[in-house]
């Protein structure tokens, strides 16, 4: 934290920022300059607020110099974090574009199967469903719950697709960790930190979705929550922000991608379907995903997206899933 | 829902359209138009996403047109909610401004009770204060739990303010509504449906704050799923969004409450200081609100910020919120 | 600014960094922390920007500390400025709320008239209309020209109110300062520098209007354009933000006010017509701007809304600019 | 527009609405549904401003249905407008990615033959290069203005290299259309109506930059307002937005570029640099771009960022460059 004061500041009003920052146990360093001093906190353990400073006589600006993550920085581990499914049969944060796809919600045994037979022909390595949803309105389908997840079950037994679906609170992640491969936390709960508290215990992989409105400070420190307790595979996944335009319903940040890969070691996939909101953007979404950088996607298949019980209209159909990847390949990437 | 179709647009893709609309059991309008024409979806129960049309030969946009909440819309009830505590001693939603106040967290017993003292004198007739923290860190002061709670009702006790307090999930919602007086939902749990189911099975009222980066429709759509299990107790509070703005850590949607008061018979507050983010913006916000017409305010206090153990950079002194208070009173507001 | 560096930057790559700074002219002032160590810039003329250091090896990071900003900063000038019109008859930045009212677009002498003596039985002192008009489309109506500029003379001589116009370009400048008392800048044209430069060499005050999305660093820019030349009597004008709300055309960022007033001398005004963009908000974010310690509002008004050529939405009847003028009063607010 | 009557909404009430409408001379269609009215507006000529009804008794939305846009609408012109440099020399709009490279402004006639040399050798087909600066600040390098233009022309005689450049005000615009090969209109200048009419009655192409906040009805509309005035040959550029975001500048609206090949005849070209911000996010960027569909990029190069007079941050070293295009290249893109 540096505490920048005004030009026209007393020594009175320097010592007293001083010895405020003492009172907290902190070291003061005071950096004069041309027409200001500044001052520089150090020694501090976890987060200052400078906010605390911004009201006392002679202060302009408070600005927070550190990060308040730890574990899941490059800084802390330089090599790519892998996550291993299998006995490294598909491996997310290598040189191979992972790629989870499926419906929105598990509806029927029938559906799920046929919609994973065919995202495997097409080249998913990952099967994604949710069997708990989290639903905007109280009067819409909320999932079949662990029937659902019996199902993906039976999905990878069939099919050799490895499952992931999303954990709604900590008391689902029970069920969600013994049935999955990988346990989703989905956007609303990237801060239901009892969840993220839960998933750190957990014996699977994460794959964190980031909130809608999430800075990358905040999406970081909630995978910091999970590692912190333990669980230290993490995939990031973004999947659009909210912004000011209405051409679609999210904005993809397609920025985060290079930043992320340079900020953590953690292996960075992509939501393209979520991003778009529209079926009509979710392939161009994809593939500007993947030429930025990241490991894998996660998109949203079902055969009849008119008939889906939930994210209908952000669904590709098979066929359009099977372009995308085959558009991946011309791009020489592997899948 | 509204389909409109491109200028050029077929007979046949027209056809197309109306097929899909009555497949799903709805009822297809064909409005021509001077130019082109549009379709409108009539007898759907629930929400129809428009953009499950967008893909579709001819078709150019799809505009809804109903709102997806009901119990929650002045649509449904004209006269304004009013919540009363204790035996009508106090009353939101009437004419005078309910003002809650106090720290961000409880700390100890000493710091409840000498706070809720100061503020009852400036005209605060809740108080205000966490328990159960969520913190953005995992390093982070995390509350004192119950423990919390039963200084709380020391507090009511010793003071006869009533108690507002966080639950920050399911589990915690049953200890608060034992020992507090108004459940809160926070900000990051706007969307943690299973919270509001629980909380709309409460017996006590529930002050629900906005997410960070919710739309009308999605807070409303939350506070109907707390209506829709019963409780009609709730009390929508509006508490800053995230813009791209940077001298404030959120803007207080004040464009919300004239909206808020109109669209909705549920009463409106507004937290200034959360919006605010730091101490020198919370009095301006706080005046600005209640002139905007709100129904109360929830306002962070503490002895002591520079020691409070979270939030304390946005928190007023007590002769701070006592100016505050005295400032409503001069613009001849009742508190 | 201040350039961190990673906790494992080497003493080679701090001194590249160094001698980078050096290279510059500028002076670089190494500050060792526990973990790390950061480098401040000093004695830099103009703005320095960090992105150059980003891509250095063992940099994590480089923090603006200084502001661009100089002659309208409270730092170089403590007292508040105040602008008068006439002999002192109104004075803007001092104790009582000036109040612009009038119809978006002048339309006719008839219509001036009528609403200025409308609005000046109310309480307004100053009568606003664009003669000269930004249109979103090629196909509206685009002002009556130096003719509306000549019916707004009319419009003083015969009310004694005083006339702010918009100049949208600088050629139109010359005309506007000609018949206006105030130039207004309009939101759309806030970082047009030729014409803030032009206006930084009128005589008249100017009225700058807040950029949809600028930063308070880049409006103050903009008034530093027009300072920078030799024209200090600058109005800044809130007038609403983009942000992803859809209630409201904008969102008034009402915590900008505090922050103005706190930053700049200069006199602070707000729009609250534009800001809501629908006329059942205008009023409550009028109150909200006044109770939040503005100098000023702008407000749009027309005895025709309907009718109106541009904005008619917005405008509130002359009834209804009355009751809010009414209700500042009963506030204790002086008009 | 549909106008959306409340559920409780009287006979006379809907009467009211049609008859203001029919008072407009538009058509009222009322489309009665089976909870509420809606009321459609047909065969008004311009838009309609939906806000007028929202004040209205038994009013509860009004919502905009048609778009503004007409020339630049594919709804015209299904065929991609092309637009071609030289006798067909370079064709932006077809099936190569037209890439336009060099400094943010033209420093010297060494500097700028010497990047643009190189950038040829990469594979740029476009010169880009500054004459005309807008500055935020009033203290920073302004350009060189029409010595500047002289130097331009010279490097297209030595290289053979078109020429982009940007056009800061309708007067600027005489002397650039006059040397460069297409005009650029800047971010800040997307709604200068003055410029933008100009640009329409010039006789050679124009690039037309996103607004930082520009939804895409506005971007369309202020093509719109260049088509007008007889110029078809017009470049949508998008080059980043303004969000909440703190790890770039701004965000590139990714989700725009498969929009606009959707809504638009017009060629889409992308800024990475500017939607960046710091070096190390272009790379990423102009291939997620590509990826997505885009015609073209517009990429900053400099040979010494460091000591390049402005925007030096975000520009690429000329091998920086070249590894951006041979990357394309290896996605088997042509160049």
């Amino acid at each position: 934290m540096l505490i920048v004061m005004s030009k026209g500041a007393t020594a009175e009003e320097i010592e007293v920022v001083i010895k405020r920052i003492e009172a907290h146990g902190w070291q003061a360093k005071p950096i004069p300059g041309g027409e200001r001093t500044a001052i520089g906190i150090l020694r501090n353990h976890g987060p200052v607020d400078g906010a605390m400073f911004l009201g006392m006589p002679g202060v302009r600006d408070a600005i927070p110099v550190s990060k308040p993550y730890k574990l899941v920085s490059r800084e802390m581990k330089r090599e790519n974090t892998t996550i291993s499914l299998g006995n490294g049969d598909v491996i997310i944060g290598g040189d191979k574009i992972v790629v989870a796809a499926g419906p929105c919600a598990v509806e029927s045994e029938k559906q799920a199967i046929s919609i994973a037979e065919s995202v495997k022909k097409s080249g998913a390595a990952i099967f994604r469903a949710g069997a708990f949803k989290p639903r905007t309105s109280p009067y819409a389908f909320q999932g079949l719950g662990k029937k659902g997840l019996q199902i993906l079950s039976k999905v990878r037994e069939e099919t050799g697709l490895f499952i992931v679906s999303e954990a709604t609170d900590h008391e689902v992640c029970d069920v969600v960790e013994k049935y999955a491969d990988i346990i989703q936390i989905g956007t609303r709960n990237m801060q239901n930190y009892r969840l993220l508290k839960r998933a750190g215990q957990a014996k699977k992989p994460v794959l964190l979705k980031r909130g809608m409105s999430a800075t990358m400070d905040e999406f970081f420190m909630a995978a910091e929550y999970i590692m912190s307790e333990g669980n230290d595979q993490v995939i990031m996944c973004e999947r659009g922000i909210r912004t000011f335009t209405k051409h679609s319903r999210n904005t993809l940040d397609i920025n985060a991608i290079p930043f992320m890969l340079k900020t953590t070691h953690l292996p960075v996939m992509v939501d393209p379907s979520h991003a778009a909101g529209r079926r009509d953007q979710v392939t161009a979404l994809a593939r500007a995903s993947v030429a930025a950088g990241c490991h894998g996607l996660l998109v949203e298949v079902h055969n009849a997206p008119d008939q889906a019980m939930s994210d209908g209209p952000q669904s590709l159909l098979p066929e359009e899933f099977d372009d995308l990847i085959k558009g991946l390949k011309a791009m020489n990437f592997q899948v």
